[in-house]
């Protein structure tokens, strides 16, 4: 399209300034900022608890979709980048990403080429993918071996009336048994995610699931040559995966992955309690000194006191997550000072497209101009509203623009 | 960043073919599809209506944010074009359009910046923002009459509980008397939102506030030199706009401008709604001719089928909008072929972030790599998922990949 060609600024967050402060006003607001401080303490706390357990970290690359970020995770120690499609995986390779854990069926034409184009292009790279059915296999394995590749797959194990993933053991060996006789697939070990599991308690459930897959590895174990990978986790319950599956009778040669995503920016919502919960649960992140912190913030500007309890910012669904909880103030600037106002006297209580509604309680003085400083509930659905974040230091300075992929 | 460079497709629905089908399965799923006779239809319905009423049409663009769109709804004799930011505004002028009506505030010295290069760069474009505080007033003067340019706005009406704009005419009046004495701004009418009104029945209140906005607009006649311009509608009450405003006492020389937005892709959940009870009290539309259809779709693949009464697709909150209704199926197809079961025979029940739970009801009978073709409910959510949506003709042909600038 000609447009871009002319394109006067690249993002909507744009830079309007060479050394842009964003409290100074250089750049076009909203903005999605990570605190590069936090960032690196999110990776590397992340990665001590992997090392810790000695389980391996395929941090789920889907929340960010940043190659920046796919390139400092791998640096630090991840051993894989998970990610939820062909695209992803794409993204994942095309960053340097040297093994993608693709946590999902591959299915249609168009996908499958895709994936054969990126295992010829980086042949360096180690990519697998998810089956759990006789029919996605048998595809699978067709269009893989006309084109002389071989496709490394895991077996997903799942629960009734959660997602994908064979049902029973025995679903997951008849799966196994096909698969060993597929000329196009090569079964490398065992995948699931336990976070589909809700409800009051669902500790319990989980732990249950988690010992079926143990035992389920060990039946699967003689499908698979070399190592076996028995992987799972997202940010909710990755201590008790590992607790579980550290445990259990495992096959001999086995590699436990764990998988969180939503740790990297972490959250002051959804997050930030189920990490709450694990530190008051498991000794091991309490003892490795540190906490994740929420790296993921909103910026944005009054536009509108039309209400002297009611003030108008320029955020709206267009560039925030929604579905877990309304970004709050956690910071209040006038003219690149900070208030001392506690930001507890504004609440946001509703949102649009392209504006959020600010309850004003007694003590909270707001000017049209004033900035101010939003925490975030889900990571996810805030990183895909943004071509573009901005890596920030303590003080607001832009340091760099991290591009995204969705 | 480097990963650009190299990349081996350019967007997740990426073509896999020349000439690609998607019912062939040559275009990387999921993929968000416009039905190109469905947008024409929409683009010539909505146009056919303004000039039929004697009002212009500024479609509001932050619903699509696609060029292409853009200069379609400009050809078809759109007066202006609809932003709600400075970014927004210069997606609309890169992509040639010659009005744009920013229907919000415009604040923060980054995008007040923006704003002045846009008004260097496109001297042939007529750019409006609004304004609704004399705070907001003061700053935009001072900054634009520092670079020389004057600032064309509207004055922006509000109402209680509601979002942005002055609470009453004694307001408005005040801030206009302070604007006639600042030479950066130049007063050009008035605008609101009726759309801010909720309720079981809003319409009473609708109407009485377009009848207060045109006895505002008669009160600020003498602060404007040339046209006035009224402006207000959004995709649910542009009818009742029309009908309060033409009949109303306006100023002499009075542009009425309505606003839609989502009539663009128009969509089978609440935008249908709300066309139906327009057509049902809409003597005007009825004798028009023909109807908004929806033109946005979202084709998925089954990817498994881990229980009798139950399916997962490859599409989810990544992909769609969830806010108002989740897409559901309106065909099924099997190998290329439409399946006769009636697509009501599947729902979609549940999303996260990569995946969507269909319920399969008596009758469905449903494979993994079966492509399903879903209706969507507010297209405008929809779009910010995608950095290209596919346009297609009535048999899935891709013919154009149209670029969105989110």
């Amino acid at each position: 399209m000609k447009y871009q060609e002319s394109n006067l600024v690249p993002h909507k967050s744009a830079l309007m300034s060479t050394a842009a402060n964003i409290l100074n006003e250089d750049v076009c607001l909203p903005a999605a900022v990570i605190k590069k401080a936090a960032l690196e303490n999110n990776i590397q706390w992340m990665q001590r608890y992997a090392d810790a357990r000695g389980v391996s970290l395929a941090p789920h690359g889907k929340t960010t979709m940043t190659p920046w970020i796919f390139q400092q995770q791998q640096q630090a120690g991840a051993w894989a980048v998970g990610v939820g499609s062909a695209w992803q995986a794409s993204i994942a390779m095309v960053s340097g990403v040297k093994r993608v854990l693709m946590v999902n069926q591959l299915v249609g034409k168009a996908n499958m080429q895709l994936v054969a184009k990126l295992k010829n292009e980086y042949q360096d790279v180690d990519y697998l993918c998810c089956v759990d059915s006789v029919a996605n296999a048998k595809t699978l394995s067709a269009f893989f071996s006309a084109q002389n590749q071989r496709l490394d797959i895991l077996i997903e194990l799942g629960v009734p009336g959660g997602r994908c993933g064979c049902r029973t053991a025995e679903q997951a060996l008849a799966l196994a048994e096909e698969i060993s006789g597929l000329p196009g697939l090569r079964l490398r070990g065992l995948e699931l995610y336990e976070g589909v599991l809700h409800g009051e308690n669902p500790q319990p459930e989980v732990e249950a699931l988690l010992r079926d897959a143990a035992a389920l590895a060990c039946q699967l174990e003689r499908y698979v040559e070399g190592e076996f990978i028995l992987t799972g986790a997202g940010s909710v319950w990755y201590d008790v995966v590992c607790n579980i599956w550290l445990e259990a009778n495992k096959p001999a040669n086995c590699r436990v992955v764990i998988r969180p995503g939503c740790y990297i920016t972490h959250d002051k919502g959804i997050y930030q309690e189920a990490q709450d919960e694990l530190m008051a649960r498991d000794k091991v992140a309490c003892d490795l000194g540190g906490d994740l912190v929420s790296a993921l913030e909103l910026v944005a500007m009054v536009q509108s006191v039309p209400e002297n309890d009611r003030a108008i910012v320029n955020f709206g669904k267009r560039d925030s997550a929604f579905d877990a909880g309304l970004p709050q103030p956690v910071a209040h600037y006038r003219q690149g000072k900070l208030l001392k106002q506690p930001a507890e006297t504004i609440e946001t209580t509703g949102i649009m497209d392209q504006h959020a509604m600010l309850k004003l309680k007694p003590g909270a003085e707001v000017q049209v101009g004033d900035i101010l400083v939003f925490s975030t509930s889900h990571p996810c659905l805030t990183f895909d509203k943004w071509k573009a974040l901005l890596l920030v230091d303590e003080e607001y300075n832009v340091l760099e623009t991290l591009e995204t992929a969705f």
